[in-house]
């Protein structure tokens, strides 16, 4: 016997209970995005280590799982699906027709420290449009997000789909002083506001060289409400941005999602290539990391060697979800379904408990029968212990009338059936 | 523009229309899985690479795709489900009620030369059951393989499970002089008999040492017949062997799949861990490699820390899988299913599009609206190009009475249909 080899850390074994939740999971995610016309798609779990090269931000790569195959090649686990989705779209854009409404369900690894809410195996549910410049599209994806928090029975004192615009975002920072080189670190800063006492959020805002009147004004950027925002204030690319969210919002209101959405300037999203709106999804408490986050990004295809094509999407990653489905009690009870366990009182009639089995299977019910010799009471203990619903026992007597038991699990009741009968059950 | 970056050469991009044909494999392996009881389980998909050293045999492990994390651990992306399971099950053996029946749809990594029918990235269901000595497990297995090529449509005239013991053919082989030590290597070579000519074959043996008495005896090992073997040849090994297949052939009788079963004595199965029954489905046209294949692995839970747990169970991948289903023509056209597409004459009408398209989907229908703020032709044709079975056209005429036009896509014909009906479409 060698000694038990254990399980990477931060990652999960799924027994059959375990799965059945993430099973549960992917079904909503699935239906929801099915709802809105959005199609299934995958590309391969390993992919050239280049995909990931300056398009993803410098955090990414370093969280990538890296090897060298045996023809030399570096090939990453991948971190996350926008790239594949990316080189996909560029390889065929001219032929697929527009607007482009994938989503995917699959698994990730990044090399982080595990801990609540992050693990190095993840899946993430990846819902995105391509080739629509409109609000129309960024207005879809959000209210796909809300149609699977609905679904998963989350009301909107539960969760908040955050909204921000990185064209206003850059605009507003502008007026603030901040110099357009500075706009990408000062936006990385902003991101980390929520997690960070205020003074070390002024310390690090500081570092980057920026003015004490500045780090006031985005200060209290989260006070900014979108209502009130005066476009004279802003440069051409803020009234865009501005305007942009204006539009958006209306298409919120027309989906019937506006409780659930909010305005929220210091939403900046690390990913650099966000070009518009950005969003996330969190539980109002704020006790969890975001339950899903993404945005629009109008550069990235042409990035991947494909035509320029604006794109909108976001992920929705399994690990902080189901915490928030376990603390607000919104999980089901998910127990196996077993419609029949056909038992025989001797090995002689098994043949005859398989037969019987194979015909029900034949009118796809879910079907077992014994599987180690086992005595008759002790088939129907196990019969229990899987959650079958109903027993059927082949025995002598009963066979020799051509009939058989039927038991009923839940009420205890028996009667006896031809198994004639059994094809109509 | 970057260059366009391209994917690992023996993987698959799936497009929508691909992971469709995916997707409806999956569901024909999940849906015979759940018909016979077994439970759906998953594991991390980088694993310590030891889980599989000499554990699996060395081709695999010459095949796997190892990787140095940043704690210096090295880590496999799976080349295969058994490690993991046997991991699984030894970590909870004592709690888990017997028999444990588990299944998985999951995709694995092997460095191999891609030809027709191997990638490097594939899929394989994993169907399993342990804790069972009996041959009701191994026919149970056996039975929802042939559950799964039935309900893809293929016929007996179309495919074989073709079945075998280890401990037959050990016992044969020793009737025919191989030495104890050399059943290993000539098991090999008998695995890869049908792609040779028998004169490779022969060469073969000859250079492992075999007599030319013994070679002779092993070539006719294809003429064997169940019903013809002689007990009283055999040593207890290989009558232990024969009296297990003859009570397995009986429970497949019972199952009534017989005339899909053969008895072949030159099926070994490369792995080392099979101790007893080995099987394998094929095309009869034999023109494909295996389609699935698996066995007996009674000592397999006890090598990765366990107690001593029987096991059986099988592999189907999906490649071979998906060659045969074309080949054959059995795959159904799967398309994109769109029940709805709410278009509107003008962007003010947009908002009332939308909110029609949010009823419908309440209603758990896929709907989809214009994203891209197209004009009526366009977003008309649009609807066609995705299928779209239903058009509602949003107008200002129709909607000043509260109606709208409900349009057929396949007859083409038209009505107006009050705006409150479609509550109950």
């Amino acid at each position: 016997m060698s000694p038990q080899i254990e399980r990477v850390r931060g990652t999960r074994d799924f027994y059959p209970e375990d799965k059945r939740i993430q099973n549960y999971i992917f079904e909503v995610w699935r239906a929801s995005a099915l709802r809105f016309g959005f199609e299934e798609m995958d590309g391969p779990l390993l992919e050239p280590v280049e995909l990931w090269k300056e398009k993803s931000g410098d955090e990414i790569e370093e969280q990538m799982y890296v090897l060298t195959d045996r023809g030399g090649r570096k090939l990453a686990v991948r971190p996350e699906m926008t790239p594949t989705l990316a080189r996909m779209v560029a390889q065929r854009f001219r032929e697929l027709p527009k607007p482009i409404k994938w989503f995917s369900i699959q698994r990730f690894w990044r090399y982080e420290k595990p801990q609540s809410g992050r693990l190095r195996e993840f899946w993430q549910l990846n819902i995105d449009t391509l080739g629509s410049e409109s609000m129309m599209a960024d207005a879809e994806v959000i209210a796909t997000s809300v149609h699977i928090m609905r679904s998963f029975g989350f009301s909107a004192d539960e969760f908040t789909v955050r909204i921000s615009n990185r064209r206003l975002l850059n605009s507003m920072l502008r007026a603030a002083g901040i110099q357009e080189d500075k706009l990408r670190e000062v936006c990385r800063v902003i991101d980390k506001r929520e997690k960070l006492p205020n003074s070390e959020f002024r310390h690090m805002l500081s570092e980057l060289g920026i003015p004490e009147r500045s780090i006031e004004s985005i200060e209290k950027f989260d006070l900014v409400k979108l209502e009130k925002i005066d476009a004279k204030n802003l440069d051409a690319e803020g009234i865009r941005g501005l305007s942009e969210l204006q539009e958006l919002f209306s298409y919120l209101r027309a989906y019937g999602i506006l409780e659930y959405c909010t305005f929220d300037l210091t939403l900046a999203r690390g990913l650099d290539y966000y070009t518009g709106t950005v969003f996330e999804v969190f539980d109002t408490s704020k006790e969890f990391r975001a339950i899903a986050g993404g945005g629009r990004y109008d550069n990235l295809v042409a990035q991947f060697g494909g035509d320029k094509c604006p794109g909108v999407g976001y992920a929705m990653g399994d690990v902080v979800l189901e915490l928030f489905l376990r603390k607000r009690g919104k999980l089901p009870q998910l127990r196996q379904q077993i419609d029949f366990f056909v038992a025989s009182t001797s090995k002689e009639l098994y043949p005859k408990a398989v037969e019987i089995a194979q015909k029900l299977r034949e009118r796809n019910y879910n079907v077992a029968v014994d599987l180690m010799e086992r005595s008759l009471s002790k088939q129907v203990k196990y019969a229990d212990s899987i959650g079958a619903a109903r027993l059927i026992i082949v025995g002598e007597e009963e066979l020799s009338s051509g009939c058989a038991k039927l038991r009923d699990m839940k009420s205890g009741s028996e009667k006896k059936i031809k198994l004639s009968e059994l094809e109509k059950i």
